[in-house]
């Protein structure tokens, strides 16, 4: 049995650094990269490039909204389907051209923050962003959520996809996170996150906090190293896995 | 015998136009397209790629300095080579992105303002520049000064290259652009820039202030949609070209 | 009988210019000076602030969302009342800065775009801003709309307030305008605008589509700039006024 | 005898943190506040106003260029002494509107970066920031390098002044630091460190490497706390000044 740990990773900017990304990258099999519209430039998307494949990491692009200044994480409207699909060709785009200084190729896609959250739920933007990476290149693997917009708009895009699970959150009915605002949205302990994780994994199915099973192959699982819980809590479900008998390996290996 | 004309297009940005591009898509045979950095932003990459397209007009990548206020116009120190290098592959790479969602391929690349500047003169810096382009596609082919540091360098990289001339501009003897400062450094004159433009073709020469000669292939022939006047000399020159039996075509159709 | 005709201006920013300010600086009474985070930088600040000076027409700041991009007009949810009473001090204080370079004061503030729709219907929003106003200086005088949040909160907090009326707008009963989506909510013609503005300020009243009054003293009408017809609108406004004897006058003058 | 200790403050900027403001803020007696052109937003400006307030430090405007992505530390030619003038009022007045919500009051002005060293050496661009300084309040506190072209500019605009040298940094014979490329350019060890301080101190000279003595009140003295090795060094400055019996203020209090 496979499965792939995925990260955002590459989120420094300029003088600005953040996150673990040398611990992450020991970690995780999947780097999501920043792209320069709400973290990342140029000089740290070419070092987690090198890094990502001197680890043998997949490299995929983590497109988001154009706000630095919010880190991609507040809520923009305003901007019609064709802008955000040209905004995902953009960023993806730009970390194909580092990724050539290197020799490497981009892999996956994987939206970011309140892209992200909009494009799970929104089958319009879901679309958008499918038809934006499919014309960038029809091999990138879409990263998206069981039983919600993005997975929809890869299969009607015939776009290969690696259906994600969140390590540290619980699920509702629908196959979307609980809101972090309600009680049991985290699970903040890492020993928690990893009985979770595995037993997802054992049922094939993403299990829902009233007990819903969402049935399906899961392929990655997403981990957080912008804080030193979230890199204690990736360590040891990597720990946890593999002492169950899963491989770790890039979702771009088995899919 | 056939030229190219070129100009730097798809400079608007947000709620800010800038440019007469409708007006110079009639004119010239290869776009410059402005990337994100200096000027342009998705939207206007996607229209000018679109329009472009449409019109038989080359596509080309302008990459530019970090710099939009500025307009990519002011010398900046301190970035490397390698930062550049990754600046110039970065905004080439989304061009690209942008590009793919038309099903069009961007043919060239051409440095803009200061670091254009940069570029014609210090060799280290149009190495890093070739390297980029060469390292993201090896068929682009760089726009560079007969004579200058941009012409050693796509020869080095073994790069395709169209050799450019500047129609309103005065040379020095190497084969630099005579600065702005200086008397005679600009030709205001719509037909004295067309007599200078025909006289080089013929000759197939730069040919310098001083009546020095800089012999080689003329492939393109830069001209301005930023100011009216600028317009009204492309579309003269055009015409005394086109009078004089020359074929205006994109120069990736003849290189 | 004396109003007040207000304008955004100085809305250029780097390269890109924007809006017809010389235009209307011969028109209107009160300049509404866009501080650098939706549009204009410190050159077209000074330029707008020296242009006004000389012409007799007062200063105002104008905030907005940090989103140059968006050009102040996208709703960016996700930052606290704490977080945009700061971000209108530091553009009001920007401005001052700009302002006591050339010796005059800032007189009053507008908020801009999607900021200036979310305070007139936020009581929260417009207390932050109005605080944010009183903090810096309690002489500034707010332009509210007659019947909202704005005005509610200028009140509870003591500040001077221009009420404004939109020339080229239709009205809501609770004083708010007609969304730009329904049919009618905006004037084309500028003898119509002129009818509805001369209406308005007879009966001492904005006057809602439906009919209904909601009286209180009219101190300003909203113009526009950014097209030549709001500019021919503008000025053929301040004909009817000035024709009807009602003099033309910054608010900061009879408030 | 009393001397303050400065530092640069509030250099966090959105999601990015940077700097150990709140070690530094129990150390030095003087904040230079980032205005949000090469760090710093009006978050982290009124985080730091409060912080300093409360701590008893004085406050200061940290004008730099608008270059977030390089930290003000690219030197950017290009920008008119009026561009300059203009970015220094806009910057100082940003931070009087914030420092206006918390009612207290900006004292003084340090240029930084590329701007400071530039505003050292220039004559023409620290008179155009002299100005502005004045403009926006002139009792505003400007900080100098003794002997060089801002102490030349605060005296010609009768602003008061604070006398700065580095505590790690050794001198040129014209006043000016050595360059960071030269051997010997930076002080590493704290000891030695607060051992150059203290001679200059003693003598009421900057003390060059050749021992020059340039004559004159010493006001405060720049330490950093963008690294460990910053703050440590910091620390240990002040426990050995006030070991030999100086008292630590804000220039403020005793200029």
């Amino acid at each position: 049995m496979r499965v792939d740990l995925n990260s955002d990773l590459g989120e420094s900017w300029g003088a600005y650094e953040l996150g673990a990304d040398a611990d992450m990258l020991s970690i995780v099999s999947s780097a999501n990269v920043a792209c320069g519209f709400h973290a990342g430039d140029p000089n740290v998307m070419r070092d987690t490039v090198i890094r990502a494949r001197d680890g043998g990491v997949g490299i995929g692009a983590h497109p988001g909204y154009l706000d630095l200044w919010g880190f991609g994480r507040r809520k923009i409207a305003g901007d019609s389907l064709a802008d955000l699909e040209k905004q995902t060709a953009y960023q993806i785009g730009a970390l194909m051209g580092l990724a050539a200084l290197e020799g490497v190729k981009v892999t996956h896609v994987k939206t970011h923050g309140a892209l992200g959250n909009l494009v799970a739920e929104d089958d319009g933007v879901a679309g958008a962003v499918a038809k934006a990476v499919k014309s960038v290149d029809p091999e990138l693997i879409l990263v998206v959520m069981p039983g919600m917009a993005t997975e929809r708009a890869a299969e009607a895009a015939g776009l290969p996809m690696a259906r994600e699970i969140f390590a540290d959150r619980a699920y509702q009915d629908n196959g979307n996170l609980v809101p972090r605002s309600e009680p049991g949205a985290v699970i903040h302990d890492a020993e928690a996150a990893a009985a979770s994780v595995l037993a997802m994994l054992e049922e094939g199915a993403v299990i829902t906090k009233s007990g819903k099973r969402i049935k399906g192959r899961i392929d990655t699982i997403c981990v957080h190293g912008d804080n030193p819980a979230g890199v204690q809590m990736a360590r040891a479900l990597r720990a946890s896995l593999e002492a169950a008998g899963i491989e770790i390996a890039p979702f771009h290996h088995f899919l």
